[in-house]
Order: C-alpha cells, then structure tokens, then sequence
C-alpha cells in the first residue's frame, strides 16, 4: 500500500516534470528526440542525483526500467497534443513544474529516511529531488533557472520538506505524513504563482 | 581483441572530445590550465556520470590513468597546432564532436549490456555517455549546446546506441556490432552537418 | 591531530565558499532559501561530486550533518551583516573564493592520497573538488564562470595540488605538506588577483 503510494506518485512527478520538459524544449524549436533528452532530465535528474550521493546505485531507473518508457510516452502524447493545440498558456509550464517540485521533494526526503538518514538529510535531499531536475531543464535551455527566481520556490521545497519530517517525527503515519507534505508544498507553490508571493529579499548594492 | 577494440575507441574518443574543447577553449581565449580543464571536462565527462550512475566506481578514469596522460598530450600537441595555423575552419569543431559522440555512445551502451541491464537501459547510457561530456563544455562556455540545436544530435545517438543493441541482439559478434553502430552514428551526424539535416521540429506559438 | 587540522579547514573553506555564494545570491535579489541553495551549492558542491566519483558514498555531509548545520549558519550571519552594510566592495567575491578553491583543492587531493591513487588521480580529484562549487554557483546564477576567465585560476588548482603531491611524496608530514599547498594556491591566486596577472593566452582566429 505505501510502496504502491510512493511508486504512483513518482511515476506522477517523472510524467508531470516530463511535460514541463516538452513545453521547454517546444519553445526552443527541438527536434522530436532533442524533445525526448529534455523531458528525461527534467523527470528523472533531481532522483539520479539523489541516488548518487546517497551510494544508492545503480540509480533507480536502471532497475526500474518503467521510467524510461512513462517518459517516452509522456513526450509522445505531449508533442501530438501540443501539435494539435499549437497555443499553450504561459502558466501551464511552472504549474506542471510546481506538481513535480511537490512530489518529487517529499519522495525524496522519504526515500532519506527510509535509510535511515538524520532529518536534516532528509530536507536537504527532498530539496534536491525536487529542484535539480527543472534546474538542469533551465540551464539547459539557457535560461535563468526557477529555483534563482524570486517567487518562493526553494523556499516551497524546504518548508515542505521539513513539514514531511515533522509529520513523519510525530508519527502520522507515512501516505498521511506525505500526503499533506505533498499538498502543502503544492498550495504554497501555486499561491506563490497566483499572488505573485515573494520573501522579502536581501540585496547588497553591487 | 574485444577489450584492445573497446579500450583503442575509448581513446580515440577522449583524444576527438578533448580537441573540440581546446577549439572551444582557445576561441574563448583560456589560457593553457584553463584549456585543460575544458579539455578533461569534454572528454571524461560523459564517462564519468555514466559510471557513477551504474555505480562503477571509482570512476574510470581513476583506476587507469591513461585517460588523463591521454588529455593533457592532446591539450598541449592540439595547443601547439592551434598556435601554428592561427586560423581553423568553423566546421572542425562539429566533426570532432560527431566522432565523440559515435563513440562515446557506443561505448556507453556496450558498457551497461556488460553490466548486464536491459537494451533500453543501454540505449539511455549510451546516449548519456554521448552527449554529456559536449554538453558540459558548451554550458561552461555559455553556448547553447549541441544537443538542443536543430540538426540531428541526439537523435544520432539514440539510433546509433539502438542500431548497436539490435546488432548485439541477433548476435553479429561484438566488435563487428559496435563498429557498424559506431559507423552508422558518426554518417548520420555527418550527414546532418554536411546536408543541414533536421527532423521536422515541433513548436508551441509561445 | 591531523584528522582535526582537515576537518577545521574543510569546515573554514564551507564558510567561505558559502559567502562566496551569498554575494553572488544578494546580487541576483534572491530571497533567503534562495541564498541558502546558493550557499551550499557552493560549499558543498565540488566535496559531493570528489565523493561521487571516488565511490565514497554516501557523501560526506550525509554522514556528517555539520556541513548543513556550517552552511545554514554561515547563510543567516552573511545577510544578516550585508543587510548592515550594504554596499559591499566587488573584491570580496573573488577572495572569499580564492580562500574555498585554495582549501578544497588540497583537501582533495589529500583524500584521493589517502583513498590509495595515484598522485596524477589527487591532483585531477584536488582540481576538480576545489573549483565545481563555484563553477556551478556561477553557472545556475547565469555569469561566466571564474575558471573560464583568464586570470590564474585553474592554474592554481592545477600548480596548488602538484605542489601538495610534491610535498607529500618527499614526506614532509602531512599538515605542513597541506599548509605549504594551501597556503602556495592562496597566494598565487591572490596575487593574480591583485596584480591581474594571467598566463599567455593561445587562441584561434575563429
């Protein structure tokens, strides 16, 4: 039951970071395949990386090798719909990236714990989970990425995280725990995007 | 014989990559330190997160340190020649970037087949292998890389490291199967290059 | 005794490889866990991807959660004071980097030693952990990064590490081998700093 919340919900955030993926690569005239590179960095970079540094390899989608196909079929779908639909809303692209941002931060920290990880761990490898593949997206595309913008996006990522750990800390139980860790980054998200939210910011003069 | 083939393209691999980032490097008016770092970065980078994804390390290059005498012979041999014939025709870089990229994914997919994962899994390291280390020194040097320009890059890569799991699959014999892929990359590429080959692009209005 | 003179210069380069990463995040406007992923990015970022490539996971500051703790701090005290001072002179960028690449690149080269590589392997790995934390810090906030530029930065990752394989191959003792190094990149980059210097540079006319 857990494993099935956690694998669905990935597979979720692979097919959500995918499509953002496909809106990028659309903007900059990519060939199909080209499209095909994009989607799969953004939807499984921030988990590689994770997995890296914690020594838990091969990475996940080597053993599991349904990633590579969701992905495949994801940039597929995306490039005959936006063929067909030819003009997108330029909001489409940080929401599908907010429900990856989401997702991916609390699997991230959960996988943390589940190896038995300190809390701290956990947050920083949630934020990683979660950021890195729409950061390699961006610089990829040449682009300034999300997470250096002003409106909170790694603040999202942490808070959440460190929600997830406080949940999981108190023992809500874990698809609870990750349930309302995954909705509270979300909402923070897309209210940083509706109301154009933003932390004070520090700035020095130079 | 296998291992003397696969170790040989290896090298020549490094050696092509390593000169496309002195090309780059020198344009971007690096001095000699500087030129070796882009040098390296070109031709172990693909090499090196391929293994720390498989988690084969240390990495490649750390337990046979040919790879690293092999870059800093060709920095300073392609440094000399630069410093010579002053001028260089536009279209060396993209070709010793082509017979990088044939090589380095074949070898990248012949690798993971080794490790024993799937032929899908293979293909992704293949073109992982292939494209990165170019990636790497394109976003160093503020360019935008190869891979998401118009003519086919990886798509090359994708159906050469394919082109070499269904050779290996109906059991052509090793060398042979990495050859015809490797040769069947580097003409697609070439191809492309020379005809300004695209794939029809895909495009959202915004 | 010696376990004690790394560990407090790992931690001393952190704290300011951080600041590095402040200025560049005050710069950008960023809010404050924006600077934070600035900060240990940059602090952490060239030791993650040294242990990664050596197989030395999880990554140190898994297992040694005072990094996280060093950086967080270290994040909160610098915009706290820049918030103070506001203008802050353009030389303290460069500087606070020079201290991190100085510390970083010995104490890789250090750990690859003591991993049992080759002394070639400690100075490839004492480069590569000294400058990719700054190198991804100025990539993500889209300048170009210091290796690239002209003045001797590289070249004293490069010369620092010998310098330390040097000393320590003549068996010098191990803190004084890592101080003469530390202290040997520190002021060759400093001094090229100050006084501009740069090695000749070769280029092409293209």
């Amino acid at each position: 039951m857990l494993d099935s919340f956690i694998y669905i919900s990935d597979l979720v955030g692979v097919i959500t970071c995918a499509i953002s993926g496909v809106l990028v690569a659309t903007r900059l005239r990519m060939d199909p395949f080209g499209i095909l590179v994009l989607a799969g960095v953004t939807g499984i970079g921030g988990g590689t990386l994770r997995d890296m540094m914690m020594g838990s390899t091969p990475v996940f989608w080597i053993t599991d090798n349904t990633y590579i196909y969701v992905i495949i079929v994801t940039a597929i779908l995306s490039v005959f719909l936006i063929n067909r639909i030819h003009r997108f809303p330029a909001y489409l692209l940080p929401i599908f990236d907010a429900f990856g941002l989401s997702i991916f931060t609390i699997i991230g920290a959960q996988k943390a714990l589940m190896f038995g990880f300190s809390g701290t761990v956990a947050i920083v490898m949630g934020c990683i989970t979660g950021v890195v593949g729409g950061m390699i997206r961006d610089i990829l595309s040449g682009q300034i990425p999300f997470v250096l913008q002003k409106e909170v996006y790694a603040t999202a990522s942490i808070l959440g995280a460190t929600l997830y750990v406080v949940c999981d800390y108190i023992q809500l139980g874990s698809i609870l725990s990750m349930s309302i860790a995954m909705l509270g980054t979300l909402s923070l998200r897309l209210c940083a995007i509706y109301f154009h939210l933003s932390l004070p910011v520090f700035e020095s003069d130079k």
